[in-house]
């Protein structure tokens, strides 16, 4: 719902099948195994050859994948919420959750034993829905809220207080914000991206059972709809309100990632360096209402026109808005509460934020209205001076207000990726290195 | 959830684009048009090389598409209730949904005018979001309840009470049904299934749309899944317990059909010749639960080994279970209680239902546990003699009766499909034959 940057095919990914991991995993054990991965994968990147199927992207390096990872078809999204107060529970969750995601993201199961193996009277290792598919394209990304760091009464759980970021501030409240607090925050969350709802979903439940007992599900969202355009021959996807979104986005070549998605180093905290921020807004749309705007009013509204998905000042889907540019009447062709005017990078300093949101149909209300929208998630650099500008311009003057309303709100510290299968997500965090 | 047939491969698939359709409908109009893509489907099966996205299904034939199609990966399926009282509405939206369907799952937008033609200062024909995708393999699947025909109350709506058909009774209810009204029922249904599930749920929405005024979604539900296996090279999809699913379902050669799937002509009512029986049941899985059980119980519910799918009397996965043979003090190697006996056609004179049934996940309960599950949809000549008698079964003694929870069911009579764009389905209900 914002003009910003989309950075795809950044991270590599290896025609790896299942089989292939293990035979390598054979050679050399489980951290020779990574690095081999890890270098398959970027050797096989040239040619680009692999299904979305037979997808594997490499889970340990500088930054978690899934951010600047072509966006994957599908989406499940959790938020935890941590049900203990030990630190080291917490840092045992980590551990197991990255090994976990590890394992999963390379079509393995979960679990030593996986789905079929270990002791026949104990519970399986893996839940055993994604056995025998592959890859998928899966990433699996961490993230903390603020809750983690201080609780709203001020409690410092874990001693980790002194180590909240500044970006990682409580999102303002906008106007017209109808925030369902049980869609809203979270202390943990894990995006779960692949090419098959199936394994996506395999995965948050692998790892919500793997938290059982330390941290349970606050909210989740499963999301559809290809939302990201990663080669020059696909076509920029369509939201439900029918229109392309992502035009303004900008491909591998991009060069914003450094400034605009990776955290400052000279801004710390050090433990996010090779880190980014995560807004996720749970946008529902009226689409009934919407579906009987003209074609006019529509196009008016987003500022662009529907077919092309070209600026209404003219030119071409890629063709910068000229905002400048008038139309009968001495009126703006790109009206001044037009969505692309308010939400574009011209308008804030030139700010951009990587998207990877999702469109989503979650059944209907009891007036037969399907509960339909788009599960916007932008990854930036610093939200202070990103999506809380851009939305405070889209909560005052947007007109496509009228027909959307944000219902879940959450911001999280996602750090950098783990170096390989002695490290954890966050550990340093904890101050331990690459300990345990 | 039973062990039943589920046919692939009857219906034909073509490898048309849009675009080639477009051309063929350019060359002598919508009728012509119509058989064009009916013969060059057919035509063109026999190499079988259509991606999935490619897949375009007809849509008039004897029977409606979307029963013994080859199950499609992604569904959207939505109940409605008609918020009018005239019969002459009520045909008209039969009439209006027959050409939308027929339209979208051709990869044309609904309409006449599609998303972006049409009056500037009216809304568009179409709503957009599945502008420029392909066809998907969309089919879109019309029946009708029995309120449709007598209310609760005993009321005659739409003067088609003497039509209702003698096997669309009410379901009984069952030991440990746990129905919710909001998720049971309906005048009318509208299954879209698709290997896009944007392509689904934009067939959804439109319908909706033109129903406005009309009928309004009762309930919906999104699945997905690799729930069939269309040859022999795939592997039977797995269900959220981890189980193939499936296994015993015949595939393209099957000659059951006839006896098992389409209404007996002799059993009548006449304007059901062709056309079938849908149970849909949401059948809600405790995976939490399930996830902490033994392997060794797992498959002694089941009566199937999670691996492989094989039955516990031994062979691979698909040999026929032997439920003689007994094991260590002379208990039956397939458990008496096992879903695998009590729902084997053998244990019910031979009866089989083909199922199209969906894995689910919608969201967690305020415990963080998953909503998931499966949605359970079988097509079958007559309930009464089929789903009825199983789910009797399943109900009383079914071991796994412990971890899932039937909470929505359906049952609707699903007419024969239509011969051409002159026809629409329903119409023989209505004694209108082809006329308007």
């Amino acid at each position: 719902m914002t003009e910003d940057v989309r950075v795809t095919a950044e991270n590599s990914s290896s025609r790896l099948s299942r089989r292939g991991f293990l035979a390598v995993a054979g050679a050399g054990g489980a951290l020779a195994a990574t690095g081999a991965v890890a270098v398959a994968a970027r050797a096989n990147n040239a040619s680009a050859e692999a299904s979305p199927a037979e997808q594997a992207y490499p889970f340990y390096g500088a930054h978690q994948a899934g951010i600047t990872t072509p966006a994957q078809d599908h989406l499940h999204f959790a938020a935890f919420d941590l049900t203990t107060d030990s630190r080291a529970r917490l840092i045992s969750l980590l551990q197991a959750w990255t090994i976990a995601a590890a394992q999963m993201t390379q079509g393995q199961e979960a679990g030593q034993a996986g789905a079929f193996g270990g002791a026949y009277d104990a519970p399986p290792d893996d839940t055993g829905e994604a056995a025998g598919l592959p890859p998928s394209g899966l990433t699996i990304t961490i993230g903390f809220g603020s809750s983690l760091f201080t609780t709203a009464d001020g409690q410092d759980r874990f001693g980790l207080a002194s180590q909240r970021p500044g970006a990682l501030v409580d999102i303002p409240h906008f106007p017209a914000d109808d925030l369902d607090p049980a869609r809203s925050g979270g202390d943990l969350c894990v995006q779960a991206c692949a090419h098959d709802p199936q394994v996506a979903v395999h995965a948050i439940r692998n790892l919500s059972r793997i938290a059982f007992g330390t941290a349970a599900i606050r909210w989740s969202q499963l999301g559809f709809g290809r939302t990201s355009s990663t080669s020059a021959s696909q076509q920029t996807p369509r939201n439900m309100f029918g229109f392309k979104d992502g035009t303004a986005n900008v491909k591998a070549e991009d060069t914003d990632v450094d400034s605009q998605v990776w955290v400052d180093p000279a801004e710390g905290p050090a433990w996010m360096t090779g880190g980014s921020y995560l807004v996720a807004r749970r946008i529902q749309m009226t689409i009934e209402t919407w579906d009987r705007t003209s074609l006019r009013e529509q196009e008016a509204i987003i500022g662009r026109d529907k077919r092309a998905g070209a600026p209404l000042s003219g030119g071409t889907e890629f063709d910068e808005p000229d905002f400048n540019a008038k139309g009968r009447g001495n009126e703006p062709l790109v009206a001044e509460t037009s969505h692309v005017r308010l939400a574009h990078p011209s308008s804030h300093q030139g700010v951009k934020m990587l998207r990877r949101g999702y469109n989503f149909t979650d059944g209907n209300d009891s007036l037969g209205r399907l509960d339909a929208g788009l599960f916007f998630l932008a990854y930036q650099q610093d939200p202070r001076t990103s999506f809380i500008p851009v939305q405070t311009a889209l909560a005052r003057s947007d007109a496509l207000n009228e027909y959307i309303k944000h219902v879940g709100s959450a911001l999280f510290a996602v750090p950098p990726g783990a170096a390989d299968n002695r490290d954890f997500i966050g550990a340093a965090l904890f101050d331990l290195g690459t300990a345990q």
